[in-house]
């Protein structure tokens, strides 16, 4: 603790009206239900290869008095865009990056991007729009002449942004309406938003801050429309004067639902011409002589090509939103611990977290953050560098489209997943989570944007399905399955209905093997359901895509999301087994996580399995296990937390505290607040209403 | 429009840097998509009896530039109150209120506030907590030495507060930590706040408004606790110092996620003495002796009658439940729409409100919400002035007792709906919601506290099971049923078995006896599993109350709200019926968006229904309707809307407005912004960061 925090802390116990608050105990007695567990090791398998890395950055946060949530409560937006640059320059030289560094090892990027998360996404994404969107997009589809620039953005001598979101197309970028017309004259590109709905919008850097950006426009070659390429453009003057380039307007977004630290803004061309070396040119070029030329012929496959940037920023949505429950969690549990509400016919109160429905409500969260968790290892951390390296050399290989296809799963997926979460944790803590020292506003407002940000989840999740569709037509004309995530998948309906599930009571149900089948079941289920349901499409249907839109709700978004999660339950899985082989005691807990997840899963597509296989039978045992492992798991979920959780200083909620001192916190994080105890400033005003002359 | 609106917009034309916006057709065309409806005649019935009076207060907002929500955006938390307080000042009076009207008409109160709550729910919560909570309080448990106290209330010359919850104790109010002993020798009543914990909290008004507060305290007479008792206490003196009292503790709570314009604060006492007239002495009082005697000798059903003041509040809760809705969703179905994203094979980019997922994610909400309002109408508007005269009659008669379980279920299914649906517009707007000038942020944070204010969802839905086992309970000793809303219930299991289904396909599904004998089914099924799993935990359990405990996941909570869900649906078939028969065109929409709301009832109970009598011929049928509806109503779902909405000057979003302008109206709210086009005033860091010498 730094000494001013600990200066701040004795200063309150001084001042305070409140009657002296005693040790409360109940968070202890509450650890103390729990099996002792070996907290060190669990941290470090959790978080794997980002282990010290994001330990690193902990030791960073903790000691620098810039990283204070409660501070952060009371500041205006520009003073929370100050402090969060003040905070990116503390802690972005610990990682020393550069070109090299990140070829070698893409991690190194990430858990960077992971540490400054564990204190709020807020802070990540700042610096992960610079890092990750605008100088990945530069590395991956920029040529030689272009390194400069990198080492530039890694020596953070610029700063950059991605210009690809319009405010009349999102989703849809293909159809993004900025212009860049070529002119061979000069060898020139000439940038310009023809409309107001091809401004650039929502660009994170832009508002105030960035001096290049990558920019996302309709490139024409002797008028004739290319696609969309990116352009590296510089859009400020990289000096004191910080002024906006002649040609360009930039402009701040304003006040949003969160992330107010972040400097999202608009972007506007008007004839503004920049060299051809502006190009990202890797995949298309136009030589000496004006002519285009692409090694991409398909222009669709081209322009999945050009968002390849988007794939460090939908990572690490994974992650943050794994973070953002992980925190959630933290705050809901040890609240529950410790608030005693209501007794039995006799005796004291009893903690909240001793109810079975508020064990219900939070232990299956907790089970979804450890899958997500294990994805975020495997599934993502694992390959990436993989995935850069096939990009380099086939972007069009099977490899890149099933990482592509996986990531989307897994965002969306685990998007949602958080957005839940909070939204139960906010509520399970009652009014007191209403309050932004609880930081469960806060969390829950970050979280919200990850199911609308880095691809639309209703839009996003179609790529998982359009993948799926493609590797089982395939099989049509003969080939075999290449896609490693799709061994499992039977494109014979006939082999599909023979399946039975395995069990017939809870405990049967509770069996790695009978679960795995379901799983797999279901998403072969509801792959053939899908395929029936666009074949019936296409009778009404005017075209293809009106067929598969049509086949979306309860057909092609199930699908893709039971894919998702059979790949979460998969990472889990290898999770739990990798951690029981280095210790017996984690591995029995976190195999009761791994059950309770998965059971989780199959519940949540009940009525889809009851159509089918499934009876009266199947469902009275998946809902006893749930209750039996989430009151299991509630005994020890303190410990496991006390494990996991980010460290009190950086979580910075009055209700999380690992000591368990909530009230106390709350009370004296409230008596510091902003004329707690004075009259109001508007009492001429109040006096008036109520008739009393001043 | 006021002329300072219209200033505005004209300013900000000449000052734009964005190309001219053309007038954008999209809303209009997607409006005569729809059948033209009787939009007057829908309002009228719509907002029932409370027609003129909310009407009234639009037009009082409409021409004040007090009520702009584009301004409220950048106002600091101070500001905000101030602006709160001046609204109030600017509003209260068209209202006429006094103790005489409101007794005659409770509904006079709620159309005032409903009024309000069309503007902001904080508007109307701040005004709420003193107009009902505090002067209901004194109304129903006071006499008439406190008549006078109303009357200071009605005029605005006291402003009170509620002193219920404490940091310590929120659902289980029974246990406050409070204490008034009363003092004989003085006949005074002596308040302390024995601990940290029993600060009162979150007291609405109390941080900077209040002089006068309702507080619930353990009344000790004797040194004998006669449980908890409600005193009307001054807090603050009543004049132009507007000083604290001595012996009282004030403060603020600080900054919360979402009503910022409200002041919730604390209170702490040390020995306040307070006269004996103090206490709210309806049911309980201490005669000259010294003798403490009480109309109701069940401490429990004392401590029920205490916190009738609960009601108005409930009751508003749940009509801003289907206001926050109806606000989401007109913003959500306007942007959706006009936004236009992806085309089919061939042609122009379609609106997403034409995609059927965009359909499916947004109607279902809307006949949620006019089921909710249909409940307001029906079983809280009509029947509350009834409520009120039983409870003065009869606080213990079984009207009273089933007006709290329809309320308490209703409050809870309704804010819950509200949470899901403010999310899902605010998911379906996609990024452009993330902004605060689409309000969906503002609306949803508002919402969001509806879940654990005025009673925790988990915790009071337990009050509308306990009222209908108690009333099974009658009917093992051989009574008749007498709640009017309980008639259907058949006690007898063998009875219940007898049902099937009178469905095959969806044409069959939508019809009323079928749906209805369903929702009845559904309700009676759920009681029989619930009085099972009860009865089989008692063997497991050390207690009725754990048994009780155990039996909530899945059981007694889904018995609960499946309650609530019949009342709705039978509310909205009522209000179907009434609205047919003065317009045929009207009758017919309605009926379908009945037939949608029924039908996502039944759905969400598809896993118990199918372990009981559905198969997979039901589900299909559910979700072809589902799907069919969906899409029929989509079509007419702007002219729906456009006839509910609340006015473009009162909603203040961006994305919402009538006119469909919505790229306009987005550009020019953000060219209004706060340093729009200015740079950071941390230029210096930046370029610090940057290694630019300045």
């Amino acid at each position: 603790m730094s000494s001013l925090k600990r200066l701040n802390l004795i200063e309150s116990h001084l001042t305070s009206r409140f009657p002296t608050i005693p040790f409360d105990e109940s968070l202890n007695d509450y650890r103390k239900k729990g099996t002792p567990i070996n907290k060190t090791l669990l941290l470090e398998s959790y978080l794997g290869h980002f282990y010290p890395g994001i330990m690193e950055r902990r030791r960073i946060m903790h000691e620098n008095p810039l990283f204070n949530h409660f501070d952060e409560a009371e500041l205006s937006r520009e003073a929370l865009r100050k402090r969060i640059v003040q905070q990116i320059a503390a802690i972005y030289p610990s990682a020393g990056l550069n070109y090299k560094v990140v070829k070698e090892d893409y991690t190194k990027k990430l858990e960077l991007l992971y540490g400054m998360a564990d204190y709020d996404i807020a802070l990540a994404v700042r610096l992960l729009v610079h890092l990750v969107l605008y100088t990945d997009t530069v590395t991956n589809l920029g040529t030689a002449k272009h390194l400069n620039l990198v080492d530039r953005a890694y020596n953070l001598q610029d700063y950059g942004s991605f210009g690809m979101t319009e405010l009349g197309h999102g989703s849809n970028v293909a159809s993004v309406e900025t212009t860049a017309v070529y002119d061979h004259s000069t060898r020139e590109f000439i940038l310009n938003s023809p409309t107001a709905t091809s401004a650039k919008w929502w660009i994170g850097a832009i508002g105030k801050t960035a001096n290049m950006s990558v920019i996302f426009a309709q490139l024409f070659v002797d008028n004739i429309n290319k696609g969309v390429h990116a352009f590296v453009v510089p859009i400020r003057k990289n000096d004191a004067s910080h002024e906006t380039f002649p040609g360009v307007v930039l402009g701040d977004c304003g006040k949003k639902i969160g992330l107010e630290g972040i400097d999202n803004g608009f972007i506007l061309f008007k004839n503004y011409r920049i060299p051809y070396d502006c190009l990202l040119d890797k995949f298309s070029s136009i030589n000496p002589e004006g002519k285009f030329k692409s090694a991409i012929k398909n222009k669709e496959k081209r322009f999945g090509i050009m968002i390849a940037g988007l794939v460090g920023g939908r990572v690490s949505c994974t992650s943050g939103c794994e973070q953002d429950m992980r925190n959630g969690l933290t705050i809901a549990l040890r609240f529950s611990a410790v608030r005693k509400q209501f007794s039995g016919q006799e005796g004291p109160e009893l903690p909240v977290l001793n109810y079975p429905l508020q064990r219900y409500r939070l232990i299956p969260h907790l089970a979804k953050t450890f899958a997500t968790r294990a994805s975020v290892i495997y599934s993502l951390g694992t390959n990436i560098n993989t995935f850069f390296k096939r990009l380099e050399e086939d972007p069009e290989c099977l490899e890149v489209n099933e990482f592509h296809a996986v990531l989307s799963a897994l965002k969306v997926v685990t998007s949602w997943y958080g957005i839940a979460c909070l939204q139960e944790c906010r509520e399970a803590v009652g009014g007191l989570g209403y309050s932004s020292y609880a930081q469960l506003g806060r969390i829950r407002n970050n979280q919200d944007v990850m199911a609308t940000w880095e691809g639309d989840n209703s839009v996003l999740i179609q790529q998982a399905g359009k993948f799926l569709f493609k590797q089982v037509q395939k099989t049509f004309k003969g080939q075999k399955i290449q896609a490693k995530t799709l061994k499992f998948l039977k494109t014979d309906i006939n082999e599909v209905n023979l399946f039975k599930p395995k069990f017939e009571n809870s405990e049967q149900l509770e069996n790695e093997a009978v679960l795995l089948e379901i799983i797999e079941y279901r998403v072969n289920i509801l792959l053939h359901q899908s395929l029936l349901k666009l074949q019936e499409n296409t009778m009404t249907s005017i075209d293809m895509i009106d067929a598969w839109n049509k086949a979306q709700v309860y057909y092609i978004q199930e699908l893709s999301k039971a894919y998702g999660e059979l790949i979460l339950t998969n990472d889990f899985l290898r999770f739990v087994n990798e951690l029981a082989a280095k210790d017996q005691v984690l591995g029995k807990i976190f195999r009761k996580y791994w059950l309770l997840y998965t059971i989780g899963v199959i519940e949540k597509s009940l009525v889809t399995l009851m159509e089918n296989v499934f009876n009266a039978t199947h469902v009275k045992a998946i809902r006893e296990s749930i209750m039996r492992l989430c009151n299991e798991l509630a005994e020890d979920s303190i410990q496991v937390i006390d494990a996991l959780a980010t460290p009190d200083l950086v979580l910075g909620s009055v209700l999380g505290v690992s000591d368990g001192q909530i009230y106390k916190k709350m009370v004296e994080t409230v008596e510091k607040g902003k004329r707690v105890y004075e009259k109001p400033e508007w009492l001429p005003l109040l006096l008036k209403v109520k008739g009393i002359k001043n």
